[in-house]
């Protein structure tokens, strides 16, 4: 895993070829590769060591707002899928099939989870007698599979992992509720934890959830002007409930069909994150989920090797003591201006080198990773100053990537203006939009621009708003962009 | 979920039906039950909580041993399974396939991975080109299949829940130490976590793993008398190296083939931890993996509901801030008695009721769920009495369950005493072995007991000793069980 060479591999600049640096970027900092099962990546230990502190740091805020987890079967029977209409047609083109097993042909083939909706209901259906039993608050973590044609690391994968939170309710009103509330931890989580500003809205009906009544997104702004959603949360009305015979006696004595929600988020938030902060020298990760927070690098002189290394396992030992994910690269077959190049090719925030001076004069050296900037300090400064940067480096990525995003919103006047813009700036369009499929559909089809949600913040029709393609009387203020 | 009758549902007692009384116990308990899907189980939020609580604490070791995560693809081609010929032999015959994809038939069929081997060896292929990059030292925690006939919660599922460690080395010793560090890392967290004192030692050449050149096992008496394989490590030697090429350039660059480990425990840890421990009245859970460790249960009486309410929140929270994984049931459609049954049932290991009287007194009434102890104590030293209880419990549960694994561990002298003591106590059966397959396999079709293991301990042959068996010169003493 090792290159032998003075340099680490080049990767491409953004500006050069945005697609190529994401790939590169995220092959030779070792998040991730592909490999030799069509459109499957193996997440390798660095990358996954990144997914473990964004799944925990989510799994943690599904479990304080009142959810369990729970484990629930890979394989689903095609008579499940079935019984929703709109979720099998949304679903059954892109599913795995198995069809043989020990040694024999099965009676009825199984699908691979696209997603969970149809095997969990089946369960729900069991499990829901009387009003007692709800709400049900429950979610997953899995790996699902979705046939792609065209795929790219994190973003789209045959197979891939996330969370799938499945609830059932006794009211329409306690559903939305959650459907809501989750919404929001995601928004909050990615801003606190990946520095991602996303914004909340609502999806139209083309954008919905295969069998959703409602859907509800996070849209994030990548730094090549493309969107990525990175959370969803649906309300299921009683869409499933019916489909699947989740039924309660109610308060009031009679049987009614339950009302049911899902929200999902998944390893494609690690391309997001990857590409709102990356540079031309690779990653740049958020302290609070970088699977390595401060990399200590010693510059050897002849003589001095032990001294230096003693000197930065002090440091290491200490800051691990507070809490502090750091490590030091002690590896003698590669130069300091090497070691440099590939840590920040990993992204991690903090680089600490100690030299023949520092050794002399009691100092180190500390580096962030998003400014570059360098600052001689004191030994006995250490852990508060890594302390104090980590901090601000969180911050300031967080203000950086939202100041990125608001200078890629436009609200162009006219359709030629949402053409040029598009064309020329990309980002987020925020258009009167006339709410009717035929408007949205007319734009992807001119434009590739797909209808990203009507946000919450600003997605309100003004008077005398007009569709920005249709020229008729607007029913709201939609984000348009092209998307991951 | 729940139960409006006056009691919850009963479950057989062990000595009328054991594995009822296993199979209801799980299901009755909320761990864990069957679904539409053959062979395949949703395990509950109760049982989740459970694992998680297992999984963490082993997930934990083996980072502190120096292994890190990551994530390999779930399906493996066809022509990769059959890269090494006793792995395939093995586990082609259990292999569930998927054949179809996106609509179309595949190219080449995919085996849903039952054991990861194989696909993860084509990877460490493209990472392995000198002695620098080695050791690799991963870990995998994923779901696996493997199609099973006859299926039992927990001990048999086509799909289950585990990790996997996947090593690779420099050289044999270096793989060898490995694989008995993590086989000792097994017996330990078996120990000292799930309360299972397990054995362990070497399988025979024909119990092991399809593929490896050494197996061993860390084995547990189960209550009916019954061993369970309760983890595996593997030294594979260069079997898979040789067949996927994974090569490297060594110090005296030459180039050689590695060596390798793998080693796994799975969601089977439940089921042993389930028929170890518990009782006629459901489970006894070990404190330190407990989901609830301690719950507590308002006596009410008309006009002091919110009193009680209130004294019980206050303890739970008092609980909680210091760790301890605190629950009330303040269900107001269920009597105290029925809540204690349900309690007990699930197993957690202390029960705490507060009744008027106990309001009076300054009291709350605290009980064992191991011995059914009752203590009245002063509500003050709560807090300090759960923590001494729980270190107390853990211990004497692994104290009961060694003495029942040494009660039954028989040494018969004779074949006919060994069948006898087979047909009649059941239990470990250490006896001398020839080291013969002819041997083993006599037993096997003449018993139904298989060689579990050659411990480590009390596994050398002595002077004199024969096979039990054959008579003929013994080369160990193994220990044999009927298993599940």
């Amino acid at each position: 895993m090792e290159n032998p060479s003075q340099k680490p591999d080049q990767i491409p600049s953004r500006a050069e070829n945005f697609s190529e640096w994401y790939i590169e970027t995220i092959r030779k900092s070792d998040l991730a590769d592909y490999t030799v099962v069509k459109g499957c990546m193996v997440i390798k230990p660095y990358g996954f060591g990144l997914w473990e502190n964004v799944r925990d740091a989510l799994d943690k805020r599904i479990k304080d707002t009142g959810h369990e987890n729970a484990y629930f079967p890979l394989l689903v029977p095609e008579s499940l899928l079935l019984k929703e209409a709109e979720h099998v047609e949304g679903f059954a083109p892109e599913c795995a099939w198995v069809t043989h097993g020990g040694g024999a042909e099965l009676e009825e083939r199984l699908a691979i989870r696209p997603t969970s909706e149809a095997i969990i209901c089946s369960i729900y259906a069991n499990w829901v007698k009387s009003y007692r039993d709800l709400p049900i608050l429950i979610n997953q973590w899995a790996n699902v599979v979705r046939w792609e044609k065209r795929t790219r690391l994190f973003l789209r994968t045959s197979e891939f992992l996330w969370q799938e939170g499945h609830t059932v309710h006794r009211t329409d009103e306690e559903a939305q509720e959650e459907v809501l509330k989750m919404l929001e931890v995601y928004r909050e989580f990615l801003e606190t934890e990946l520095a991602i500003p996303a914004i909340p809205g609502q999806k139209s009906d083309a954008e919905k959830f295969a069998g959703a009544s409602k859907t509800y997104t996070v849209e994030a702004l990548m730094q090549d002007g493309w969107a990525l959603q990175a959370g969803t949360s649906h309300n299921l009305g009683q869409h499933f409930s019916k489909g699947f015979g989740i039924k309660f006696l109610d308060v009031d004595n009679t049987e009614k069909f339950a009302w049911q929600t899902s929200w999902g988020v998944s390893t494609r938030l690690i391309g997001g994150a990857v590409m709102t902060h990356g540079d031309d020298s690779g990653l740049r990760l958020p302290p609070r989920v970088a699977p390595v927070q401060v990399i200590l690098i010693p510059i050897y002189k002849a003589g001095l090797e032990s001294a230096l290394n003693e000197k930065i396992a002090a440091i290491v030992a200490d800051l691990k003591k507070r809490g502090v994910r750091a490590k030091a690269d002690l590896r003698d077959n590669h130069r300091p201006g090497y070691k440099f190049s590939e840590w920040e090719l990993k992204g991690v925030p903090l680089r600490i080198e100690i030299g023949p001076k520092d050794l002399e004069k009691g100092t180190v050296c500390i580096v962030r990773r998003d400014t570059r900037e360098k600052a001689f300090i004191p030994e006995g400064t250490v852990a508060e100053t890594v302390d104090r940067l980590l901090v601000e480096i969180q911050a300031d990525m967080l203000k950086a990537a939202r100041a990125f995003r608001d200078a890629n919103t436009h609200r162009p006047g006219t359709w030629d203006e949402f053409k040029t813009t598009l064309e020329e700036k990309k980002g987020f369009l925020l258009c009167p939009w006339d709410g009717t499929a035929e408007s949205e559909s007319a734009i992807k089809d001119e434009t590739k621009a797909t209808l990203r949600c009507i946000p919450f913040d600003g997605g309100k029709a003004e008077p005398g708003d007009v569709d920005i393609r249709t020229g008729k009387p607007a029913v709201a203020r939609a984000l348009f962009a092209r998307a991951y």
